[in-house]
C-alpha cells in the first residue's frame, strides 16, 4: 500500500471526479490506520504542517500531488489562474525548510501549461519514480548484505538493526533502509529486526515497528542506549539505516543516535550500511563538519505527552542529527550504485 | 538527607518498636519527595523490584537493612528461624545483577547468631561506611579528573557527561559518579554536566537532573542517543559513570547506554572514569562475559506512563545493563584506590 497516493474522492457527490490526495495519517499510528482523503488544497497544507505526512521523499510526493489537486479543485470551483497559482504556492510553503516539498511542487508546476493529462502524468511519475528507486535500493541493499554476511552468525537468517524510520511512511512505498529490510524479508533471509525506539520522537517504536508488524517480520523494539551492546553481544548481523545528508567524503548525517550504532558495529566487525537515494548525496558539502546540526529545543526532551519529566526549568541539548564518520560506514547503497567509504571510496 | 535509612515504624501501634526501612521513593521524583516507611520484608522486596530504591550502593544498604527488618519482623510475628532465613533470601534475590544487594545481605546475615544489637550495628555500619566511602571517592575522583583534564578544552571548568543516576539517590548519601561531580563542583571546577535521560526509566532526566538542580550545577538533559555525538563534537571533557559490577579484569557493568559513551570517549580521546565502591569489584567474576544481564521485559519500552507507544503486541528486548570492556575504561575510582584498566591494570 502506498502511504501517499492520488485517488478518487470519497467525499460528497459534488466532488466526484475531482480527485483527492490520499494519505496515511502518521500522527495516529500505530494505534489507528486512518486514511485522509484530501480534496481541498488547504487540508493538504494542514496535513503537511501537522506532520500527518512526513519524510523527505513523501513530502516530494505531497508537493507533486498538491499541484494536481490545486488544478482539479480550481476547475471544480471555478478558480482563476491566479487563484490556482496561489493555492500551489501555499502547498510549496507549507514547510518552508523542506526542500523536497518545493522540488515536488516545482516539477509538476512546470507542466501547468501542458494540460490536465500531462499534469497528472507528471505527478504520478514523481510517485512512481520514488517507488522504483526504493525498490532498486532495496534489492541492491539485500545483495550487498548477502555479500557482507554470507554466513550469518545466527545460521537461519539475518538479524538486522535499524534506527528511526526510513520506511514506506517516509517515502511513497517500500522505504530506503526499511526497503532493504523488506527485500531481505522477501527473499526469506530475514531472521529478526531490532528497531531503536528513537528518542525523542519515537519514530522507531511508533512507525518502524508498525511497518515491520505489517510486513510480518519478527522484530523487537529496543531503547536507543541498548543498541550498541546488542551488537557487542553478537545479536546483530548488520546495521541498516537511512540518511538525511551524505557529504562528499562519505560522512553520513542521520537521526540522532545513529553514530553510536556505527561505533559499536565497527568494534564488533559488523557491517554498517546506509540506504539513501542519490539526491541525499550533497557534493557541495565536503565533510560532516560542514553539516549544520539543527537543535530542536528543550521541550521534546524534558516533557512527554505534555507532562514534564525532568525538574521544572530543566534545559536540554536536543540535536536532531549526528554525523557518522566515513571510516565507520561499510557501504552506502543508492538506487544507482554502492559506495564503500570505509574502504576509501567517496560518494562525490 | 539520607535516601535510605533505618527508622522507627510510622505504622500502626502493633508494629511500634519493630523498626522500618525508610526510603525516598525514587519513582515519584522529581515531582514529589515521598518517604516510604517499610515494615514488611515483602514490601521492601517490592520496592527493590519496582526501583523505588535503586542504585548499587543503595541496594547494598537495602540488603543490609533487609536482614535487620527480617529479624525484627520475624520476632514480632513469631517466625521460625527457617521463615526468617527465607525472608532474607527473598531480599537477597530481589534483583539478579546487583552484586551489592547480595553483599549487603550477606554481611549482616553473618551476624545473625550474635544478637539484635550486633545485627543492627552491622546494618548501620554498612550505611555509615557507604557515606564515608562516597566522600573519599568523590575527592579522589576529583583529583583524578584534575590530573586527566589539567587543561580543560573549554577553559573555565570541566564539562562532565554522566549516565543514569549514580548520585545520592543511588547510595545512602553524596553519590559515586555524582559524588565526583559534587566534589568537582565544590572545588569550583565544574562548568556543566550533560545528563543522559537514561531510557527506559529516565533516572537521568528525573533523578540526576533533580540532584544537579539541588546542588545548583549548570546541567543539560540529553537523549541517550545524543551523548556519543556530543563527545565527538568536543563538548565533553570527561565521562563519569557509576557501576553495578566490576569484573576482575576491569570490565564494567553499568546501566544500559553506558557502553556507547565509552566507545565515543575512546574515539575522541576523552577520559572515561568509573566511580564505584570496592564492594562493586567482584573478584569471582573473571570478565564481563560472565556477568548475567537482567532483561526487564517489554512493558518499560513499548509503553510510556501507562500508554502504549508501539503497536499492540510489540515485543522488546530490554537489558538493564551493558558491559564496557576494560580497554575503554580510563580509570576506576573507589574509596581506596585508582585502577587504570585501559593501561592494563586489573582491579582484582
Amino acid at each position: 500500500m502506498r502511504t501517499i497516493d492520488w485517488g478518487e474522492s470519497a467525499g460528497d457527490a459534488g466532488a466526484s471526479g475531482r480527485g483527492a490526495v490520499v494519505i496515511v495519517d502518521q500522527t495516529v499510528l500505530p494505534h489507528e490506520v486512518r486514511l485522509l482523503t484530501l480534496t481541498d488544497v488547504d487540508d493538504l497544507v494542514d496535513a503537511i504542517r501537522r506532520l500527518a505526512v512526513r519524510g523527505a521523499p513523501a513530502l516530494g510526493a505531497a508537493g507533486a500531488l498538491g499541484v494536481l489537486l490545486a488544478v482539479r479543485q480550481g476547475r471544480a470551483e471555478g478558480w482563476s489562474h491566479d487563484e490556482v497559482a496561489k493555492a500551489i504556492d501555499r502547498v510549496r510553503h507549507a514547510r518552508p525548510t523542506a526542500v523536497n516539498l518545493a522540488w515536488g511542487v516545482d516539477r509538476v508546476a512546470a507542466r501547468l501549461a501542458d494540460g490536465d493529462a500531462a499534469i497528472e502524468a507528471e505527478a504520478r511519475a514523481v510517485l512512481d519514480e520514488d517507488v522504483a528507486a526504493n525498490r532498486a535500493m532495496g534489492d541492491r541493499g539485500a545483495d550487498v548484505l548477502d555479500g557482507l554476511c554470507a554466513a550469518p552468525r545466527h545460521g537461519g537468517g539475518l538479524r538486522l538493526h535499524t534506527h528511526c524510520n526510513a520506511g514506506a511512511l517516509a517515502c511513497v512505498e517500500y522505504g530506503t533502509a526499511l526497503g532493504v529490510v523488506r527485500a531481505v524479508h522477501a527473499r526469506g533471509r530475514l531472521d529478526r529486526v531490532y528497531a531503536d525506539e528513537t528518542r525523542p520522537l519515537l519514530q522507531g517504536a511508533r512507525l518502524t515497528a508498525w511497518e515491520l508488524d505489517q510486513m510480518g517480520a519478527d522484530y523487537r523494539v529496543v531503547v536507543d542506549g541498548a543498541g550498541p551492546s546488542l551488537i557487542a553481544r553478537g545479536m546483530v548481523d548488520a546495521v541498516v539505516v537511512g540518511s538525511d545528508r551524505i557529504a562528499a567524503n562519505g560522512d553520513v548525517a542521520n537521526k540522532i543516535g545513529t553514530y553510536p550504532l556505527a561505533l559499536a558495529a565497527a568494534r564488533a566487525g559488523v557491517p554498517f550500511v546506509v540506504a539513501a537515494p542519490e539526491s541525499t548525496v550533497d557534493a557541495a558539502t565536503p565533510d560532516g563538519a560542514a553539516i549544520e546540526i539543527e537543535d530542536r529545543g528543550d521541550h521534546e526532551v524534558v516533557a512527554w505527552q505534555g507532562r514534564q519529566v525532568a525538574p521544572a526549568g530543566a534545559r536540554a541539548v536536543n540535536p536532531a542529527f549526528d554525523v557518522t564518520p566515513a571510516d565507520l560506514v561499510t557501504a552506502i547503497v543508492t538506487e544507482a550504485r554502492v559506495v564503500r567509504p570505509a574502504a576509501g571510496e567517496r560518494p562525490a
